[in-house]
């Protein structure tokens, strides 16, 4: 049975994210570790961009895949780990803002296959703008059983 | 009517492609540009990858949604734009390699909504293998209707 | 400007659902409407069954879709219509149960796109079971210039 | 490993879509059986429209998403079974017509996830008109561990 005591999969997130190039490559940060929601937020940068100066639809999709991913990293074994298989992302405003923050929840935990939601804001002085939402699908894969696939 | 002069759309889609900070940052390249059809490559690097060392999922999409979006600039008219509306993305085999390859292609024009296909491949020395495909939607915009949306 | 009193899109919902062969079909009626969210519930029939016995994840869709697009159309105009776009659907759990309920919701309401999520249950004696989610996008669409895209 | 004997599949999926309540009710029929690629075809009917009196966007998701599983089932072992896990459908083109085609075939076979590929098309007279295509994932199952989940 997996284990939900917060110490667990808060040091594995915690760990986990810090060894991601692309999380440091895109300047984000773990903002919230609960079980079954991970927040991320990542300032603008110019570096982020598509060819209107908004953030590029691929980074908001690293936004919120990672934040769905860790979501669901809360609600399995420590001994397991997870393969993204599939995600859906509908953009929704433009990526334009100071700041964003990417919510990944986990809609139906299960034994096999874990589904996730996601959604990303840019945030700033006034309320927060929701830009986009995900919808992922993850497998739990024992003895990394799923990766010599 | 749309333009499918080849200069038209190439000189477009290169000069757009040079302004995205995120291909900058990704270290991507055009490595195609045809009617309907837009190739991206970009070399390994461990700035892009997630927590098992290969490359991230985001990475990934970021990737097929530009090769996707630029092969839907190749069929509308030059006074027209695109916004991404959705896309979905299947992680089919662990990004590794020393070198990827995202080709998009139009699936189904249109004068409003542009229907792409995308896939990716880890190519090297050996075959190229697939580890990604997606599909996505665009919206054509005119006199910038849908930004203020 | 969309005209959010009950009546319009109430009646026009009503007319509209009575209007498809496909609800009468799988024996669906409309439960509730109301500003940015649909209902929709139909009994367990072994026409609607794929081969283990269970609700069709296509039937699964039907609802879905229908749910949600009736949910967008609560927030458009009265001389407008829709165009559904693209969906996407997870199936969660077996559609196994005596009688099921779809609602839609409006995630992102838009001049041009509206965003939608669905969400589908197992209804019956003791708490209803999520079997599936959907999110979707649709197009608005006046003096259908969509339609002969 | 999985036997591509064409019998073995071929007796199966014809055994198994006549299981099927929902290809009964839509009229559907198998028409093409063939090592990762499954086609169904369907005659209009008004019992399938929705309100504007063309092909339902469910119907059309019923005919992909059996014709991408039976693709799928012409893969794996004949003690293994599938779970559809998910599935987008992108509609390109009204559902208009007097006879429609569904096709599925497999972009990833796996010995976990299978990843499939679908296209509708409006047949007739003329051309073959593309209507909707369909990504979809389905996971594998031995000894139904997946389906107490």
């Amino acid at each position: 049975m997996a284990n939900f005591e917060h110490g667990d999969f808060h040091a594995r997130i915690v760990g986990s994210f810090a060894s991601q190039g692309a999380m440091t490559m895109i300047g984000a940060e773990l903002t919230r570790i609960s079980h079954g929601v991970v927040e991320i937020e990542l300032p603008f940068d110019t570096k982020l961009t598509q060819q209107h100066g908004i953030l590029h639809a691929g980074v908001i999709a690293t936004g919120l895949e990672t934040a769905c991913t860790y979501a669901a990293y809360t609600m399995i074994d420590t001994d397991a780990s997870l393969l993204t298989i599939e995600f859906k992302v509908n953009l929704m405003s433009p990526g334009r803002g100071s700041r964003f923050l990417f919510r990944g929840e986990v809609t139906r935990p299960g034994t096999n296959i874990i589904v996730t939601d996601g959604r990303g804001y840019a945030v700033g002085d006034g309320p927060a703008k929701l830009i986009a939402s995900m919808s992922g699908t993850a497998m739990v894969v024992r003895d990394r059983e799923g990766f010599q696939d």
